[in-house]
């Protein structure tokens, strides 16, 4: 009997019913008090309350909602040599290309710009520019970024993608990781879809935005560290830079007394850029139990060393 | 000899060194008193003013700048027999492909509202979709309509194309004359790019309106006549519509007056989603003129009875 007890905060009983389509044999569990001492092998959470994992019998696999687990690393509540699973899903890379292309198109075609001028009710046409037009890049080229590139790259974009590899992606061009200054240089669009690490931390700093051309967008979907914020307002004030739309920021949430929320030329979205989305977050782990029942390698373990 | 007059608004003098470049043996006029008596086959008209083809000698065909031709046809200056090429061209298609993604994914990804909400410096997520479990309905499925649903449907929306003909288009659902109502029942999306005809004039209204999901975007790419602008006023305020993107109206420029102007859920933008560009024009049309000048049939010339 495979039996898993879904711990996450919100719609249990969503998940459930996806996890009932997707494992009809499977018994799944969404209230803590109807466990019972039947060993139940899988526990789905999100951020778990302390003492949560510990309490489950027979507790074999963490699954995680989300593709962080710092969290749950540095929570201790996982037991050393337990497997903790990372959602990595396929609607992971679709929800953020899709919110790259809102960013870049939104810019793109003055959609905030008419917004703006609304109220004074003139008809004034803006000179448009088609997509072949401008030149993009995108830093990473893992999941995420990789998707996005070759996303922008098919609907016309001059599309770069640098990448510490140097990876190819299909319709870009590829730049690796000693030519950052001539990947970024003249683009008038620049996406943020990095891993944080250690040589990424503060990479998007004056330095780097003065290649830009000028009025240029900056997106940034990965990680607020990455970018020295100081830089960036002076930037956007100067005009080197017309917009920003930051999905992300150092502290989380942004704090209310944060400048960036009243910048005129800076959108705020509060880290939606790439939710969680339930159906193919249930297909990749019921996939996942799939394999551990047949006991085969599960997909996207963490690797506590890597700390991802 | 090769006369070209120029006859449309704007930069006359730029459309003929085009044309200049790209028919050397032509001559091309944009001064009226310039004509003289010769004939000059070719008329290149935006919206002419009454009398300017009929004054034009041996005029034989009428190259229209813009893809709509409805104010051609009904001003009665293009004799019978004559004919008229509309403008066709990877631009206006691009363009238009362009504005209509910028639109939607704006809305798709709640960028309005964050953008609304941002001065109160709050972090409130909202639930975010994917493309995938969006319904969106395209109307047209010519170069225009035919192109943007191929697009929203390569990018993942679940896409229905409506049009006269029930044309399929790759990754659509297509539905013809009879099926509008199922076309458009439940969408989350409408965009119009349909051409205007007598059939097509006022076909969006309260009846067409309160078939789609509670709370969708109306996207506006084609003509203003095709609404009924009280009835998308009243889905507005009523709030079965969450969003109106439009491009074009009844009067254009929009009259200062206009209650759309100001209206929160509306997006005004002055005709701009697909602006003619002049390079790729001038070479659809150097290529039309070629033809009819070995005595092949043109692209895109426009059939009286269907209107366009």
């Amino acid at each position: 009997m495979i039996r898993i007890f879904i711990a996450s905060k919100g719609d249990r009983a969503g998940l459930a019913r996806l996890f009932e389509a997707e494992l009809p044999e499977a018994e799944v569990i969404t209230d803590q008090a109807a466990l019972g001492a039947a060993p139940c092998p899988y526990i789905v959470v999100g951020r778990p309350d302390p003492g949560t994992i510990a309490s489950v019998p027979g507790v074999e696999v963490v699954l995680s909602l989300n593709a962080g687990v710092e969290h749950l690393l540095a929570s201790g509540e996982v037991p050393e040599g337990m497997p903790i699973v990372r959602m990595v899903d396929d609607g992971l890379a679709e929800g953020m290309t899709e919110w790259v292309l809102a960013q870049v198109f939104a810019w793109h075609r003055n959609i905030l710009h008419y917004l703006r001028v609304q109220p004074r009710a003139e008809w004034v046409p803006e000179k448009e520019k088609l997509a072949r037009d401008r030149v993009v890049t995108v830093l990473g080229a893992g999941a995420l970024g990789g998707r996005a590139a070759e996303t922008l790259a098919a609907l016309g974009f001059e599309t770069r993608v640098w990448s510490r590899s140097g990876r190819d992606i299909k319709g870009c061009r590829a730049f690796g990781a000693e030519d950052l200054g001539a990947a970024v240089t003249g683009a008038e669009v620049l996406v943020n879809l990095l891993p944080l690490t250690a040589e990424t931390r503060d990479l998007i700093d004056a330095a780097l935005l003065t290649r830009l051309a000028k009025g240029a967008l900056f997106v940034n979907g990965a990680r607020g560290a990455h970018v020295v914020e100081a830089d960036l307002i002076a930037a956007l004030d100067e005009g080197r830079l017309s917009c920003a739309a930051l999905d992300v920021f150092r502290t989380e949430p942004l704090p209310g007394e944060s400048p960036l929320w009243h910048h005129p030329r800076i959108l705020v979205s509060p880290h939606v850029a790439a939710p969680t989305h339930p159906g193919p977050a249930v297909a990749e782990m019921a996939a996942n139990i799939r394999l551990h029942q047949a006991g085969e390698p599960m997909r996207n373990t963490v690797d506590r060393a890597a700390g991802y």
